[in-house]
């Protein structure tokens, strides 16, 4: 399945909308929002990983072996606060915290899909020619 | 206009590409791949003025005047080694170096436009709870 990009607009963005024309980067804009939530080696791995269901911070470590404990915390807060993934105490012993994508956070599948896509057309470039 | 995504794959990636499994982050995955061709800032900026036409350096720099010179040619630099810009000198007199996108550099258009839908539905996170 490819994406549906007939009919597509050239530009990103709504015409009438300002950030669409910013003339500097600015922290507003959409693009670079979804870009900061990406941002950092491994997050697009732990999203991929929640992509496919809830998981405890045990459970995404066996996932992810090669990912310390540290950076998975990191990680793990930063998509807590930027809206992707929701933090849940279940009820029962021991007590457990869960992690799960909200709808947001569900929302990055096909953004991630884009940028798959994207990247497994691209050619390595041709190699450089020394004069 | 929204994307198309009734029906989408929920995780990005086919299955049976060996990347979409990947335990760690490599260099070869093509979410990595699009992910450092729009590292920077003011990439994506300058790949949206693409977007609108061909560009020689110096209109570049009017469109967007407070990239300096410097950062400019390195992403003019960085955007043509990674096979998003074409490089042409055109005939005539003064000589003149244009820009424009290639064939891959275009279908970075659905790719922004994904990062954008994404950002622009991104609500603020709630204040975090003091105890």
């Amino acid at each position: 399945m490819t994406h549906q990009t007939v009919g597509h607009p050239v530009l990103p963005g709504l015409p009438d909308d300002p950030r669409a024309h910013a003339a500097e980067p600015t922290s507003s804009c959409p693009v670079e929002i979804t870009l900061a939530v990406l941002h950092g080696r491994w997050t697009t791995l732990v999203i991929r990983e929640f992509l496919k269901g809830d998981h405890t911070f045990t459970e995404l470590s066996r996932a992810l072996p090669a990912l310390s404990d540290k950076v998975l915390s990191d990680r793990l807060a930063h998509l807590t606060e930027t809206g992707v993934l929701d933090r849940r105490r279940r009820s029962g012993w021991p007590p457990r915290v869960h992690y799960r994508l909200t709808p947001q956070g569900r929302r990055l599948g096909p953004v991630l899909q884009a940028l798959w896509d994207w990247g497994a057309q691209q050619q390595p470039p041709p190699p450089s020619q020394t004069p």
